[in-house]
């Protein structure tokens, strides 16, 4: 793991936290991008070296849906940034944490991700992230 | 603001919690500080230009006690570094903002914080935190 990549943010509206976000930061978003298969629309800001990744459910049962639901807006993750995604699962997992992918599969923002437990984690959703090289833009999720 | 400075994880134990983290990171703390006025043990992390700061209650009634007692273990807050943190916290009550501090106060790792209100904020709270200079380590709270 190499730094803090993204802070994953779980809010109602990307229209209305997008701009209480630009007044936060001082910066707006430099993207907005849906995953599909996720049930989400992001918005990605930059502060140096990290990123601030705001998460809107586009169905009513997906992920982002059901977090609202049960604990409102706020930090739903924070994301790694790691060069070898798959050794770092496995270092992981020898080491008594619960991964929820089997695999790796294509996130947001050219992304190839995985994510731990928050109950082996001390109820932090962990993500772990790396960069796909930019001639293998699939757009699809690897599974 | 410039970058996460850290992220602040409420711990029950953060002899337990060290231990995890450092599998998780692949990295052990590299100090530990009490803050007495705030009622806490903390210890750091390093990934990078980020840290990741654990956070034990050392009283029944503190805001980490608190926060456990309601929320679980889990991220407590994200700090971001700045470099006049007065400037910072006017523009922010410019922008609408509520400050939990009327003033800097010191915080943990040779630093002066103040925080943003999480229910203007997302629902999360923010901490602003700018480095104090090495020659004027008081470690008594400025106010």
């Amino acid at each position: 793991m190499k730094k803090i990549e993204h802070l994953g943010i779980a809010v109602k509206s990307l229209e209305a936290s997008n701009a209480l976000f630009e007044k936060l930061l001082g910066v707006g978003p430099y993207k907005e991008e849906e995953v599909a298969s996720e049930g989400v629309r992001t918005a990605f800001f930059k502060k140096g070296p990290n990123k601030i990744e705001l998460l809107e459910s586009t169905t009513e049962d997906g992920p982002i849906a059901r977090f609202l639901a049960k604990k409102g807006e706020g930090i739903h993750h924070v994301a790694f940034e790691v060069s070898d995604i798959e050794a770092e699962m496995a270092r992981l997992k020898a080491q008594g944490f619960v991964l929820l992918n089997e695999a790796p599969k294509r996130g947001a923002d050219n992304k190839l991700v995985a994510f731990v437990h928050p109950k082996t984690a001390n109820g932090i959703l962990v993500e772990l992230c790396q960069e796909v090289p930019s001639n293998d833009h699939g757009g699809q999720p690897l599974r």
